[in-house]
């Protein structure tokens, strides 16, 4: 259930109030070194920073109970799993008959009337703390070919960065809490996400990510295109919206004789323009890929809103308590970074068969 | 190869200048009827028409090999074949060397050295075809269960369609060569491609597609969501570079409170608005789908670009020859509505099991 | 449907009384030159001969309509028809109530009530048609490499051959309609069906496939094990029973120092005994591979047997009318061969990733 | 790695010497409640018994770590791990060099030349531990629906059972260290391994299965066939080297008109023998499922034995030290049942979508 990947495949397991959430992570070759501060650094991207988050406290200690010697992976399963501490399910009882809105309550509850898994965490955002474990691995296992995965924050709320990124500037984002490219821009996409916060509100954002090190022609063709199975990946993420690769939908305005990269000859083939965002015919064209995906406003906000009481079956209202992040963006750029590692680790084990 | 869904699955085959393109598909139930008349229709609306696309005739008849008896559907796999004719190999004879921007040359020449599959047309829209000719037999499993799907251009190069558009209008669009809602915006998006096709260049577009009669909680969630299988799937067609669900990229600078759809009862349950396109938790929440791809534009254009030449090892320019379209957005709507079909009719052999 | 394979993937469609069979091939590499003779002498090896079969006359042309250019694959998936003559369904008519004893009858019945897939045919030993013919383009891949797949029946009725028997002997069976090793038991069998035969009856027997020239560890593990995949894709074939390897049952009254095939080197690492049959742990030790698998007798046979009216809710008598094969392992040698082949493939295209 | 199944699948992981063994089952419904006495009686019948086994103690608790409520499962993976303690890998240092006649080490060693794949004890009778424990929550699914499995020694080395055996005798055998099913085989059978054992060698024997409760037409066809699910299932256990159903190899000797299963009606319709073993044309028949499957004698023994060594190139002998089972035959039994109830729950769980 919840499996990501052909070849090198996760799957996710556990739920955000039971002992534990963890996944397993097959056909990652044996021989590499796994770098547990690297991994923890990423468990720290992506947990909420500098008064813009939940202030619930996670520890998120990564234990790997399988597929390891020592740290060298073994060519076995990984499994990882990491404790839930910290819980409060008592959150939860509202759930019993007001869906909230904006949340998966609504067709959960039509969906699966009896059992636990209506309310039971596994659409929680728990649940992108393996994503992030193994995305680490299967970064790790990439930067052996070169190949860099960097995403930051593009928008928050009305707050856009208009410059010119590249991989080097995505990096950059790492040093500050909002995943922005500079500390000006961090300062007011802080402020955008703290406004929303006091209003009892939240906002949105979007993430944008580049990966360069891909051999021209990585990637495979129609239903497993590159884009493909980026996409299916990045949608899988929660409270994601829409995605789209280089001049994205700008593209509907251009003339093929402005939108079309064209090549020359520039130590090695190049293109003079990245508007393909690095894929074309669904292959990697050797120019840096680029896309980015838009994040939905946290859903979860203490205004009040309309809703229904399923058991009453009448109009109510709904106000959701808890310790809500405001903008789900600063943390989900890590968990981008993750998809897209574990989507090119998956397609490079491909790559020896097509 | 090239294989599309879970349950029920298709497997295309064939290429643009061998003998036939066609397709498998797995899984369909026994007892469907399957009506030629209402599968011809679809293939039609994927031909050009009123001047604005290729001038290469096809006439695109469907063979149906398989699954069926008479036309009823018998359980098996069904295998279509749609035979090739009117084949000009002659225009690929470039690829040798020279690769077209935007195209999918410059990867596959890198990528397959010796082989047919560099040119071999594998990566044609002639495939399109039996993808259509599936997505109608999907159709017609679907509306058994009053599940409808309809697309529309909303823009085409710089002429946008700023109406809000329901399942109703998107039928309208059948009307019109160039699948705007009216007959206005037909007129101007086809004036819009006859003029960069007079500036032998090319444009792109935007389609939005919708979908009614989904029941409440239908799809999966974390990489099985309703969202990740249908952009995949989109991202499956040539030329796609971005997706976006309800509200898109517009999510991003707006607060919670005003992007959540709240509930209310209304002959059921009810959402105010549809900011998520239908989709909550990788779900449906009852709403129509409503989602929108962008087609970049086509990139054969007979302006002179600038490319290499591979053999050589030098800058070059290009004049791509041939009869193309000089928008394919008219043409994409058809093969959107059919990989819309296909997703939901295997999610919908999925649910079963869930 | 009735797919076989993981990465080269075998999908059988069409019925003994449509249109067609046939099969889709996929990730055959490209580059491979088909020779249509040897496909065809397979397809032969396949008909019945020498008055030991059924009279029903079959032409069996395979018409390849998509994979190759000119007759040299081309990476793509490989789409191969037999068009159906001389059929009659009148026979299928009394399927509609009575069951026939060890067929697939009753089963079919009470599960497919109302459908064509009941009586379709989907069942027949017509399906192994296409099965041969995707299994002649497999050994044509492994003869590169100089793996070799030889079959050949090790007894019918009750004679038995107690020879030892090499690869070379199953390739001289093809010289007999048997598919007996030597032409003394080719009389002998051959009597021992035609004497089934004149007293309305039918005979089984076993068949032994031998493989050489896979290198040592090839193959996977636990589930994926060689004996694993070999097992499943020999229970497809119809009227199979059992498999057995090496010494297979007779292991069990064996001591381990007994059984144990001991190493020593002769020309490289070789065993002194093969009572593994070749696999140790799921893989190939070097030695050839050597299974066994039973038909059962044919069950359609025209003296008269017990059975039921489903119609009428009573016991009646059912008399198999029709032109059916006295005994099916003469013709199934070419089947096993062909599974195997597809199988080794397979595992061969795998074995890139592990 | 090492997955078993399609819908309900279970994925292996963890080694003999590393930190733990465990799984993951995936699909099994919600709302089962398990009972962790049945779970724990299966485990203890795969532990040896009565001085016929390893004196190697392992305690083998069970910890469900994810996919349950309290004890009810809640729709997600099912994750289980069984910690490793009293581990030795002192015994796998001869590995390096010189393989074990009869094991995976040859081609182990030879296929992964430097990492722990070679000797990591991935190949240990160890992981069969997880394998019982989610097969015994596949029996607890089943019999919901009355399906039954029960397993016993058919033979261990020379003392074969010659009786007509039903469910009932199966169940009775877990009364026996040996899984015989009467307390005279047992004390024979038992006398057998003991004999082995102080020949410093060993024995094998034949594992019979019996299902009872499945519905006519319960299984698929071709290679999804019941038999073809099976035999690839039970092949994956270590040490198998063949399978029959039904008659199994002596049908290859009868005639049709004694082999077929003729059908009366007798409280519902009945077969009045059960040559098929259960199964015709891939689908249960309504009579019980029944099937042997081979188990070679265990290849570890201390008795010296010719081999190589691979570092010197040079023929050598080993004697493989360390506590060994004489026969695994009894602890293959709860095995045996376990994969089939895998199997079973599986197919059940694919047969909504057929």
């Amino acid at each position: 259930m919840y499996p990501l990947g052909s070849s090198i495949r996760m799957h996710l397991f556990g739920k955000s109030h039971g002992g534990c959430v963890g996944c397993i992570l097959e056909n990652i070759p044996s021989g590499i070194s796994i770098s547990i501060d690297e991994l923890n650094e990423e468990m720290d991207l992506r947990r909420p920073k500098d008064g813009i988050g939940t202030p619930r406290k996670e520890d998120d200690a990564v234990e790997i109970i399988s597929g390891v010697n020592g740290l060298v992976t073994n060519g076995l399963p990984i499994t990882m799993i990491i404790r839930n501490r910290n819980t409060d399910s008592s959150k939860y009882d509202d759930i019993a008959a007001i869906p909230r809105p904006g949340h998966a309550d609504l067709p959960a509850m039509i969906k699966w009337k009896e059992h636990d898994i209506r309310g039971g965490g596994q659409f929680s955002g728990r649940l992108t703390a393996p994503i992030v474990a193994a995305g680490s691995i299967a970064k790790q296992m990439l930067s052996r070919d070169n190949i860099k995965i960097a995403a930051f924050a593009r928008s928050i709320g009305n707050v856009a960065d208009d410059g010119i990124r590249n991989i080097g500037d995505a990096f950059a984002s790492r040093a500050y809490a909002t995943r922005a490219c500079t500390a000006d821009l961090n300062i007011r996409m802080r402020d955008e996400i703290i406004n929303a916060s006091k209003d009892s509100d939240s906002v949105g954002g979007v993430v944008e990510c580049i990966v360069t090190g891909l051999p021209i022609g990585f990637g495979g063709i129609w239903f497993d295109s590159l884009d493909s199975v980026l996409a299916k990946a990045v949608f899988g993420i929660p409270a994601v919206k829409g995605i789209e690769f280089g001049g994205g939908f700008g593209l509907a305005g251009m003339r093929g004789s402005e939108s079309n990269d064209q090549y020359h000859f520039d130590n090695g083939i190049k293109a003079l323009t990245n508007n393909m965002g690095g894929i074309v015919g669904g292959m990697s064209d050797g120019m840096p890929i680029v896309f980015r995906t838009v994040f939905k406003p946290t859903p979860s906000i203490s205004k009040e809103q309309r809703s229904v009481d399923i058991s009453a079956n009448k109009d109510t209202v709904i106000s959701v308590k808890g310790r809500h992040d405001p903008c789900i963006v600063p943390r989900a750029v890590a968990v981008v970074e993750a998809v897209t590692a574990l989507v090119l680790a998956d397609v490079s084990s491909e790559e020896g068969r097509r």
